[in-house]
C-alpha cells in the first residue's frame, strides 16, 4: 500500500512501505541490470548519492551468474551489498532487443541466449521462480513489450495473452511466497499495463490489470521511441483506472522533463538508464541544464560539475580534471560522473518530494520542466 | 634528510620529511601515471587504502592536460586532490617505449608524441621546469634509460651523458625554486644511478652522484627483463656508495618478494604498475600468494579476497560476486581489486616496517619471501 501523505493535482507525495524499508516517492530507482551500476559504482556507494532503489534486470542475471547461484549465495541484497529496497525488472525489452530466435507462444517465450546462444525457455512461471530466487523486494510480471508502431489487432492478442500470462504469475508468485525455502516470503508482484498507443486498449488493459489486486501497478512498452506527447496522453488515459492506493510506476522514464510530466499525472515510480549512460559519456545534468563535459572549454575550469551540487565528485574535482581523465580514457571519469549523475537524478526527486511537501510543485515544475532537459 | 630509528642488517627503517607531509619508510608509492590510478581509484580512495606517497608521470602530463594548465590550475596536488607527497618520475621508460622517432643528443632528446606526433625536445632544464610547473614534492633527474643487454662502451657514454645532464638538472632546479611564481619552492631533486649489469660502471656512477649532495638516490634501468639475482646483486654493489642519511628508490620493482630483498639490502622507496595492472586483470596479491580471481571455483565463493584483509574491498565484497563483475566486464571488478591490491601492498609495508620496528624483520623476510610471489 502506498500512503498519500500530500498531492498536488495529480501529483502525489507518498510512502511506500516494503520488507526492506520505506520508500519516499516521487521516487527514481538507480539501475544496476546486472546486479552493479554500470560506472564502477558499487552498492556501498548508493547511500552517498541518495539512492533509495536498486534495479536489476531478470534475464541478465539469469543467465549470469544464475539466480540459483544467487539464492545459494543468500540473494540480491547480499550477493550486491545493498540493503535497501530492490526491484526486478523482468528484461522484456533486452529479451527483445538482444537475445534472437525469438518465438512467443501461449505458454511462453523461447530464445537465445545473446551470451552463448543456448535454448532458453521463459513463461510466467519460470519467471516468477527466477525473481523468487533473486529475491527481490518487488518482482515484476512477465508480459510482452510490444514493439511500436504495431497494428491494433496484434496489441490487442498481445494484450490479452499478456492478461493471462499475469494470472499465471500472481499465482505462481503466491505459491513460491508459501514456500519454506524462499528467501523473501513478502515478494510483492506489480502487474504491468500494456497497449502500445491505442488509448482504449491501454484503459480496457489497465482495468482488467487492477482488478487482480495487486502490489503495485507500472505502465510498459513506453519511452521506446514514440513522440513524448504520446506518452503523456497514455498516462492521463490511464491513470483514472489505477489503483489510488498502489505505487504506479512508469518504466524506461526518462528526462528530468519526461519524469516531472510523470509526477504532474500521478506517477510514484521511475527508472532509466539515462543519467548513467550518458555520464559515461560526459553528458552532465545539472540545475543549468546538461552540460558536455567533453567541449574543450572545460580543459582550464576550475569549477565543479554543477556550481550548487553537494554530491561526491562535485566537493572535490574539477571540471578541468574530470574533462582531463576523459582525454587520457581513465574510468575515473566514468565513476565521477555516473555518481554526480545519480545523484542529480536522486536529489532531484528529493526537490519534487520537498515541492510537494511544501505546495510548490507547480511552480517547481514550471520553472524546471524545460531548463533541465536543455544543453547549456 | 631521512632520519633512521631502526636497522637490522642493511635494512633500515626511516622517516623522510618533505614539504607535503612524513614518509614512513619503507615505503610503496602509488603509481597515478596521468594523475589518477587506473581503476576507477581516485585521490580521495588513497587514505583508505594506506597509500603515502603517489606517482605521477612527468611525460604523460607534459603531453596531456599539460604541465602549464597543470601549473595554472594551481599544481598537482589541487589538480588531483591528492595532498599527501607526489613524486614525478621523468617517463623515461614511457619516452623510449611509447615515442617513436627518438633521438638522443647531448642537449637532450628528440621524440615525437605517441598521442599526436608532434615532435618535442626534452632535455635537462625542460624536464625540471616541467616537474616545476607540476610542483611535484620530488622530481626526478633526466636521464638516459638504457635497453639491456647494452655493450660497456655505450653504457659507459650514456652515463656520462647522464652526469653531465644531472648537474645541469641540479642548476636548474636551484634557479626554478628561488622564482617568485614556483609553486613549491621546497621541490626536492633525486639522482639515479645507471651502468646496465656492469656493476663497476654502477658503482663508479654511484659515487660520482652521491657528490652532488642530492635530496635522494634513486637506482634506475633494473627489474627491465634481467635476471632478478643481477638486480639484488647491483642493488647490493652500490649500497656502500648510497649516501646513508638520504632516501634511496629502487624504481619499478616489484613483486612483495622483490620489495623485501630491496629492503634487506638497504631501500626505502618503490614503485610498481604490478599492483594496480594485475589487479585490473583479477590477480591478487594475498597473504596466502596470488589469487587468480577468473579461476570458475571462485564463481560460488562468499569469501572476501583475502580472509585476513580489513580493505574496503574485503571488508564488503565476496570472491563471487567480484568473479561476476569480471564475467559480465563491469568495471566495478576492476576497481575493487586495484583497491584490495593497493591496499595490501601500502599494508605489506606496514608490516615490513612494524617488523622493523619489532626485530623481527628477519623472520618476517624468511616467511614470506616466496609465499607472497607463489600462485595460490
Amino acid at each position: 500500500m502506498l500512503k498519500i501523505i500530500k498531492k498536488s493535482g495529480f501529483a502525489r507525495r507518498g510512502e511506500f512501505d516494503t520488507v526492506d524499508g520505506t520508500i519516499q516517492t516521487p521516487a527514481f530507482m538507480n539501475v544496476a541490470t546486472q546486479g552493479v551500476i554500470k560506472g564502477a559504482v558499487s552498492a556501498y556507494d548508493l547511500k552517498d548519492i541518495g539512492c533509495q532503489v536498486q534495479l536489476c534486470n531478470t534475464y541478465h542475471l539469469h543467465l549470469r551468474p544464475g539466480d540459483k547461484r544467487i539464492k545459494e549465495l543468500g540473494g540480491l541484497h547480499k550477493f550486491t551489498g545493498w540493503d535497501g529496497p530492490i526491484l526486478t525488472d523482468i528484461g522484456g525489452f533486452q529479451v527483445f532487443s538482444l537475445a534472437s530466435l525469438r518465438k512467443i507462444k501461449e505458454e511462453g517465450v523461447y530464445f537465445s541466449s545473446h551470451i552463448d546462444g543456448r535454448p532458453i525457455f521463459m513463461g510466467p512461471e519460470e519467471s516468477m521462480q527466477i525473481q523468487s530466487n533473486l529475491a527481490s523486494t518487488i518482482a515484476m510480471a512477465f508480459d510482452e513489450c510490444v514493439e511500436n508502431p504495431a497494428t491494433l489487432v496484434y496489441a490487442e492478442r498481445s494484450c490479452d495473452r499478456t492478461m493471462r500470462w499475469l494470472t499465471r504469475c500472481k499465482e505462481e508468485m503466491a505459491r513460491l511466497n508459501s514456500l519454506s525455502d524462499t528467501l523473501n516470503k513478502k515478494q510483492m508482484l506489480f502487474g504491468i499495463n500494456q497497449g502500445c498507443t491505442f488509448d482504449s486498449l491501454r484503459v480496457e488493459n489497465m482495468q482488467k490489470t487492477a482488478e487482480l489486486d495487486l502490489d503495485g501497478y507500472a505502465i510498459g512498452g513506453l519511452a521506446v521511441g514514440e513522440p513524448k506527447e504520446d506518452m503523456y496522453r497514455i498516462i492521463s488515459a490511464v491513470e483514472p483506472y489505477m489503483p489510488a492506493e498502489k505505487p504506479r510506476y512508469l518504466m524506461g522514464v526518462g528526462t528530468p522533463g519526461n519524469i516531472l510530466e510523470g509526477v504532474s499525472r500521478g506517477v510514484d515510480l521511475f527508472d532509466c538508464v539515462m543519467p548513467s549512460r550518458n555520464a559515461r559519456h560526459g553528458h552532465l545534468f545539472t540545475w543549468e541544464g546538461i552540460r558536455n563535459l567533453n567541449n574543450a572549454k572545460y580543459a582550464s575550469d576550475e569549477s565543479p560539475l554543477d556550481a550548487t551540487c553537494p554530491c561526491p565528485t562535485c566537493r572535490r574535482h574539477s571540471r578541468a580534471y574530470i574533462h582531463h581523465l576523459f582525454k587520457a580514457k581513465e574510468m575515473l571519469a566514468m565513476r565521477l560522473c555516473v555518481m554526480h549523475n545519480l545523484y542529480f537524478y536522486n536529489n532531484f526527486m528529493q526537490e519534487i518530494r520537498n515541492s510537494l511537501d511544501n505546495g510548490t510543485f507547480e511552480t517547481f515544475k514550471a520553472k524546471y520542466v524545460e531548463l533541465l532537459d536543455t544543453r547549456v
